[in-house]
């Protein structure tokens, strides 16, 4: 379904090629300061053809907020409720695709289970999607602030993308995500924990195929004698720290007061600019032939993504424990 | 919160050293016929001292179902309530923890958040809770076989786990799962993927530090052009199939009908039988010297846990998606 | 908070005199033919202005559907979003109000809980709000048709409403609701009975003050022996029916087969163009004098609102119990 | 579903004749004092035969509180699971009914949903499982006391109920509920309300027929200008007033600080103790003589269950915004 959060709830909808994206952020406080620039900004930090290495689409994605926000920049605790136009579709681009399964693609799957798909952009499918998430997540960042909590993400790249780009090819990679200023006390026992839901949130995003966190895969490995956080009482404040931080700040699946440090890992862009064997809807054997504009690394514009779903998580489970 | 899923919603209760654990599912369809045999052999599975290197503890684990089946062993479309009593408390051994913060444990949390915690056996925060999400899966199991659908789990030992035991240590491992027989369609864009629930369910068992699908991690390292699943039109029976399982079943967050494969990676039991420094709660450094009865690996026991909640998770999608 | 029901869920955003309404339907079965124009016509009924006896404020009310329907008028299966906007905000006729509590209205309820609020036309609180309703409920009740179902209201007035017009004044009525075609079995024990969540979609609605379904009040006055509706068999069909329908189709919280009939009773409307003495933020005693455009019985444009709100809850109980 | 609440929620099991009821109380904050003794009491205060005019059966319906709250009685934030034994089933009473369908009961409508029904009791439709929300009522009435919030309601006769049991026939009856010092700001808009959740819950209730808030049902032949509850600065203590109380304490969804007053109408006991013309499962004609505990009048023993929904509602939305 298209909800995320319990508390601070995000809800969206749109089509990749249809009129527009949006969402709808329900639960935010009321009289928080909010810098609609800032959203702004976001977007443009997002939006492909701004960000290297990314596809050529270039979308202003405008954000319009149509309630929920005063003419003075502060919230209501009303529904803030937003869309971007979707501008630049350019269908032409797409007639190659029509009826045929793009392999590792979304295709096959809505196809089957909704009886109706866009072929051209992937429609709800669509990684287009996640302007919504970033709009939003931006708002609520500046939410977070007023507590000093504070998202980032970055890339880690694991190939060489230049180099896969020039052969229209893709590679995966990791985005790399850290939340600090998270007071101790946030996440929710034993189903909404902070770990697992923000491994809800991480593996919403497209293309996302594995989450950690802390000392994540190579926990796997560790002898337990080694990885103790040990925690003491930090002589500068008079607060409970930890020596360590095998467990990503996260503890019982409640944050600890450390930072919190996960990672996601996606996949290779599954279109790439070579020809693919794969079936059509009736189930011939077919080549798609692909034109349109494809990132080589869907990762990458997926920085701002994860900072924003992280965003939202936090959110969620901060409402829900003040 | 303590409820898991949105059609088919499992609700749990119980502190590990509290009268009794249990929980109430809710949602599944009526006349299914329910072998309350094979619940309790599910228990059996997942009990302490019955499974080769976990601890001593032996508690009976009787389930006893209070609702919702009829004496015939159908459910009655109501909801299933069911305790399973705690026996075998021993407090006693508990008594070295008083007031102290075990590391990479839930204690320094849940005594921050709530303001009030057990130390004897982590009350809430004890894989104790884990009985309740097996009797729960057990049940919905019977129902998922009816479709044809089975969940497997199984441990793949990255340490020797009988050399570490020896020593008073422990050991991290992995639960590789296995999903086969789910029909295309499962799973809810944009928020409710089956991968995403899949992550949240599995980042829900203690000690649960990463999850991936199909290609997983090693996704991050691929290149586009080598990892295409290409469909193909089954000559057997005519349906469509994928040369290749990159994917691990899912596309677009959507079952495509090939198996779901994906792995949990649990990190080392926190507590060893070696003694531990720490704090108390008066933030005092102390030591704790450790008795009471402790798995070297607290994957052997997650193993039937991973079972039942991939199951619960594809019971209640699948419940939607019908 | 902004969202109603399960299932089918309908989000709504939207202030009075911001810049739009509008709401996110998700849920909807996929392929389901929606006919748009039937969307714009419900509306234009609601509209003020439209409507004898309404006031005179005339929106064109024009929505736009952004997502989860194709070009060709069928429901993709993804969240249907979309907006209305505001046009006629005209907000110099509220300056009148700023800072002051009209009488039974939300001014002073929602001034203590946000700490914000715009008194020109009651923000959120405004009946504005439930033109997305009536927009949601036009594009379910399409779904409903192909089951047969049907939805009607009608308004029984109490009062002469041109009479208390003519005086500035205003006055309460009752609307009357019909559902027919509702298969037996829809409603979910035991607190999702649909008598339950149609009171509560009742009440929702701005001014409502009460809630009855079959004998309603009567009940309370009833003999058991001189109500019962005794079930017999139908020999045009084989079917099960009920002599009488005291229990309005319902019984145990589930639908019988017979009409679902309700009704919903209105206050008048708070605002009258009557010199009304309150107070103002500060305090102080002081004196409106109503401008602007009101309605003299607001149940008479309630009577899509109730239609709209009786489809969204049927809608969605529908689509659980399917 | 059997879930009530969204922040602290409510989940409930059992039917009549299993072997027990209870629920889970999910979401209250920890070190809330609770006297397990008071929770006896409100169970015992609803108990059959305990009450004048009600039926003979005597349960001793004994609560145990299984988890959540520790030795001292103070609520630990996890979930509170709770059960109370059915002892005194005497399913040979109900003989008479296998089969047949009550009128203005339940059992044709679960036995058309869900294909199983327990004919002798009502199974999950029975009026025993409200002892469960008695329970959860009573343990959150402790908490709603340390904000000084009261919730007390009481029979209004409508007709002579001994006249009427003598003669083996049953009545309806109204109740009158009314919270007190419940502050302003409580209730959700635009669909969760204080009025509609307050609604929902009371249309939860087996028999209720109607619910209604301030002026009610007369809201609908009240003229604007003579029901203005005009708002003052009380001297006393600086706070706002108002003059009247035709809102009934709830403006916009939102309580105003006044006392919330409403009332639910119920129709009477559908079993009475004369033969009763039906139909059975296969269509045929059959009449019930009717044996077993009947209560002449089923809102006598509502009343406890009216302030039970009332204190889990407000609970609810007390937790969200604080």
């Amino acid at each position: 379904m298209n909800t995320l959060g319990k508390y601070i709830r995000l809800t969206t909808f749109g089509e990749s090629h249809g009129p527009a994206m949006g969402g709808i952020l329900d639960g935010m406080p009321s009289r928080v300061q909010i810098d609609a620039d800032r959203v702004q900004s976001e977007l443009d930090r997002r939006a492909p053809g701004r960000v290297a290495l990314t596809s050529a689409r270039r979308e202003p994605d405008k954000i319009e907020i149509l309630s929920g926000i005063s003419a003075e920049g502060l919230t209501l605790g009303s529904p803030i409720g937003f869309i971007i136009r979707n501008r630049d579709a350019r269908s032409a681009d797409y007639s190659a695709y029509e009826g045929k399964f793009r392999p590792n693609h979304a295709d096959y799957t809505y196809h089957e289970k909704y009886g109706i798909h866009d072929f051209r952009g992937g429609g709800r499918a669509s990684a287009r999607e996640t302007v919504s998430w970033v709009a939003a997540g931006a708002i609520c960042r500046q939410w977070l602030e007023t507590y000093g909590i504070k998202v980032e993400a970055r890339l880690i790249e694991t190939n060489n993308i230049g180099e896969i780009a020039a052969k229209g090819d893709s590679t995966g990679a990791i985005v790399d995500g850290m939340i600090t200023g998270l007071p101790v006390g946030i996440g929710e026992p034993v189903f909404d924990k902070l770990s697992a839901r923000l491994a809800q949130a991480m593996m919403s995003i497209n293309a996302a195929k594995a989450f950690e966190y802390g000392d994540g895969t190579a926990a796997a490995d560790a002898i337990g004698s080694e990885v103790q956080d040990k925690p003491f009482i930090d002589p500068q404040d008079g607060k409970v720290r930890f020596k360590t931080n095998h467990s990503g700040g996260i503890q019982g699946g409640i944050s600890n007061g450390m930072p919190v440090n996960f990672k996601v890992y996606f996949k290779p862009t599954p279109t790439i600019m070579q020809p693919m064997d794969t079936i059509d809807t009736s189930g011939c054997e077919v080549t798609i032939d692909p034109r349109g504009r494809h990132d080589p690394c869907v990762a990458v514009r997926a920085v701002p993504v994860v900072e924003a779903m992280a965003i939202l998580t936090v959110s969620d489970l901060l409402r829900y424990a003040l």
